[in-house]
């Protein structure tokens, strides 16, 4: 099947907005990325002991202590099937006072309760009340989800590693962090991560993809899930749930990144996911307040600063659906073939039958 | 450019469940809709005069009191920007009671009086308080909006088809009703209307397509708006808003109802709409209790019934989706050319070069 | 019974924080209120003829042009049964561009096109779209509800007084403008009006009092509705819904402002309010933004400022629910006896039995 | 101060409807309440060991497995600043499938961690994904908060409680289980219950209360903590945040539920709370369904089956309002005086100065 490359390197540009830098999360300066993967053990399941096929992914929205100098957030609870921790919270407050963690379900309120620890332990101060954001999706089918392997000594490392210029780089995606057990669209799934940037403005998208059904996969339109030739995915659920982090540096307020944060829904949409009944499709969103929207509303055409004083807004908008839409797309193409517990399997995508079925639909990739 | 015909009678099929008889939201049994258009004058814009380019839609429930018997309802607000009224209530009771009403925006609130007024001279009742349901959309670019055309005669008339064999068979589509003066991604937009079946149960969806830039339309996946080779659209705004209605006779609750109806943004999607800033993208979803869960439960393969109790939505929300996104399709293949006030001209979309765009993508149509 | 005064000048003030010169929502620099009051007509309902006993309240947010010059505004729809029309707009846009309207029930579509009217007449501006902001709570029990009697001609004046000096003045209460049929806690109801001061802050109130049932009446915590003498109201339903308006010139964002409209509901709760389910509950907020945050918070107590960093808002939310608490008070207090269609009758509450009530519970009033 | 009382002993009763047998939670059938207790330790704060002043509550919907027989449930978040867990899921899928949990802010993530141990271990399944229910309120002021010390074992023996005959008789109030370093309205404040019958239906309320200011304090309506002397309370935030737990009998929607769960709110309302900036009041309503609405109906005066098909609800709000009131009062009647970390200190409600002031409102208590 040959090296996994991102959706770019084989000649897929998601909508006609530019990527940034590294086309990464990470090119909203300042913000940070940190995963730790855990793989280790093979064969049966035994609860507490393995396989084990999991991982946490730490985004700081900044370099500093995120308690102290909270940013601005918002939140959709578009399919709202889920155990993220500190929602209500966001969206009640519309801040974001911690890093921002993913990972396997029932691992999440362990990575809740570390959190807690770091910021005694490494920010140096003892809150008496915060609100750890953790988002999950359920990796149960490759790994040993009940065991709940990740600790407190991968949740620090995962936000060191995000608090640190490694942690500002390029962004590894696939089978890691958070996203290491995960299926996508009957394929192995996980981390994917783009961007989008225009006059200065910088907008970022990571997912951590775990839902789908093959047949209803669409990359940039082509329906690639219906003409794949591969037998049907193993387990009764082919993956469900997806988490969506965007991040940006154009200081909207908490009610506009709400607005934002819809349009990550539209993003997933393209890829064919109609939603289902047990996906928690959670999206959560956050400025870094770097660039200031009057800044920004001088160096657009003018007609960008009309429509209802808000007309700024339809960039920030194609950018979260585009960077949403491609971030997905590069999980698959990133995420290697898997074998977790019980032999259970899940492949990769097969990239040289995409590039196929893209040549039969009039699309010649490289 | 030759004949007008529905996407499907080209060939274009939108994913993979079944069309039901009339391939329109009628298809749910007593649904009917009733639209009355009204086109009259050319030249320059006289406020209160002309030229008008409107009219109404009615969509009723049933053919009974629907005052009396008010059918489970609910509405999504994903893109509230928009003068809809009655919508607060129908989230809040899980109910509604009138006809659900399609027009012009600045004619909303007449149409919604004209409601009031149809229940005491047609239905016989004197309400003392009742919750018109009534959607909008902008058609200013080609209409004298402003002149709020619709009177009570219309609503009348619109109200009276729909309660008639006539209004519950095949649906009318492109210029015409509350449609009329739309424009869809550019081109000429207006009413279009889809539906699905499953084993007995039936989803239809109606929309008033008045929303999209030409670049982002996507037909089924392909690129259309971006191959398309004509002159840019008049006007600095190429249209705005879009109210979907769904029915289903499937005995759903307001709360499952209202999930369903987020489905109709994932068909919006797929379009290729941002869902923009000046843009009012509604839905508003209705059940006519007809068919029991239970019932259709039992005609179901085992796994749908599972899911959380509620896996059997996920065919729901699979018809809700793509009924709204061949909805969208139909109503521009089926819109012709139009020339409004002050001469402002809207396009048809050119079904020839649709059918080479998808020649190109490797889709032969007929 | 004697002479109808304010709580205040009979010796009940609500809570600790002073109310401003006029202790009304007036007392917001710029915000204007317009009455007009239609009483006309005696005996039985003779629908479209009367007896009339309705009117309009118009509250501008400033004296120029609220569609060029929006202001921040936000809802709470506690209990959302009702017709309010524009609502779902100012949630999703986060301000109001017209006067907010107040009337009876059927008549709010009427007065949401006249608004439309007005802005071409008296702010020659031809609205391409407008969200025209009505509330209404129900008169039919004493006013020929279905004739809609509000008319153009009333609203225009109505807007015309709220903008003018007399409509920066005192507010006129009890059974004027929308609030003219009303009935409060099984008593005559209406119009009522508040406000709160700190340090160069102001919050108003304005009620449209419809609501409750007389048994559960408090009155700064007293249980005058328990102990009043009188037969028991007529009417199987003794009133229903109240809107509640606030106006504050602290320029806080929307999403603070919604915060500060749910406390209008506490205020409601303490005067023995359970939210009816035939009632509508609707509180609207806005700012004129003429005093900024930051020089709110110099002046306050350090402890203030603390809290999340909105800890000031503690302040707002204490004015809007004692401000809002007077209100309804004061709609009772000023409001009086009205007979209405077919005699129907509504008694003014009898100040002379509040007085010996408060006597008997140890308070002493003038 | 002698013995303390429940507020109906000592003649305060709240609203007109009846209590249940217990005017507990546990009134309603099948509900189960269990509260672990741990005090410990005296002196200045030493984090990890103490002084203890902590504890949970468990509330079992029925004896029955919660995840296999799930309950209808709804929660409303009015003032949604807190850490709870697992309440997005149980407003989307209207349901609760787990104990629900109360406990000391910091301790959220463990205990809802611990559940999910419960399960298997107590419940005898793996759990492939589950939704814990954890509220929580903030007990720093005398508790060791960070040092997290309600562990595993005091959740399983709170839940195991809560699943016995003890567990469905009187429950304990004040400073227990998670409300015992609560504080509430400046007084020692802590777990409260209460409850209302009505033709056969019950429904009940749990608080854990910590939130209010003293001045603010008002006992069926007599300003209480006005009048009351005592020093002011030390620690600058004299409490913050309140947990309102609702469970009926009667099988209402999810829908329906959330409308009631607003009626705990007007109950909070009334004791005084503003609702403060830095408080969390939240409420989670669900149902045992063990009473049809439509015997309910029956046994009703033909008035209440009026009101939109949900005039039945009349009651049902009275019922929440009422029972979440009383329960407030009984919080603070129950609770004793307490002596926490560094010496802070509660004072314990002076109830034989609340009868003095009650005497001077002309009420007369035992």
């Amino acid at each position: 099947m040959g090296k996994r490359v991102r959706a770019r390197e084989l000649g897929i540009e998601i909508g006609e907005m530019e990527p940034g830098r590294l086309n990464a999360i990470t090119d909203v300066e300042g913000v940070g990325v940190g995963q730790v993967t855990l793989i280790r053990g093979d064969g049966p399941l035994k609860v507490g002991e393995g396989p084990v096929r999991t991982g946490v992914t730490a985004i700081v929205p900044h370099q500093g202590n995120p308690y102290e100098e909270k940013v601005t957030g918002a939140v959709d609870l578009f399919n709202a099937y889920g155990k993220s921790t500190g929602l209500p919270q966001v969206i009640h407050m519309g801040v974001i006072e911690t890093p921002i963690m993913l990972t396997d379900t029932l691992n999440t309120w362990l990575v809740a309760d570390a959190v807690l620890d770091y910021f005694r332990e490494h920010y140096d101060i003892l809150p008496l009340s915060i609100n750890p954001v953790v988002g999950e999706t359920n990796g149960g089918f490759l790994n040993d989800s009940f065991g709940r392997h990740v600790g407190k000594e991968h949740v620090f490392k995962a936000i060191d590693i995000a608090r640190s210029s490694k942690g500002m780089g390029p962004v590894e995606e696939g089978n890691v962090g958070g996203g290491t057990p995960m299926t996508g669209y009957g394929f192995k799934g996980g981390t994917g991560t783009s961007s989008r940037v225009y006059e200065g403005f910088t907008l970022g998208a990571l997912v951590q993809l775990n839902c789908g059904r093959r047949e209803d996969l669409r990359i940039d339109g082509v329906p690639v899930g219906r003409e794949i030739e591969m037998p049907s995915p193993e387990g009764r659920e082919p993956g469900n749930s997806i988490m969506m982090i965007l991040a940006t540096d154009l200081a909207l307020t908490s009610r506009q990144l709400g607005k934002v944060a819809k349009r990550a829904i539209m993003g997933l949409a393209r890829t064919g996911s109609y939603g289902g009944v047990s996906s928690g499709d959670f999206v959560i969103a956050f400025t870094t307040g770097r660039e200031s929207v009057d800044d920004f509303l001088e160096m657009m055409p003018e007609r960008y600063s009309r429509g209802l004083g808000e007309g700024f807004l339809n960039i920030v908008y194609r950018a979260a659906a585009d960077a949403t839409e491609e971030a997905i797309i590069n999980a698959l193409f990133k995420a290697e073939t898997m074998v977790g517990r019980d032999g259970n399997t899940r492949y990769g995508l097969p990239l040289d039958q995409v590039a196929e079925i893209f040549e039969k639909h009039g699309r010649s990739l490289y």
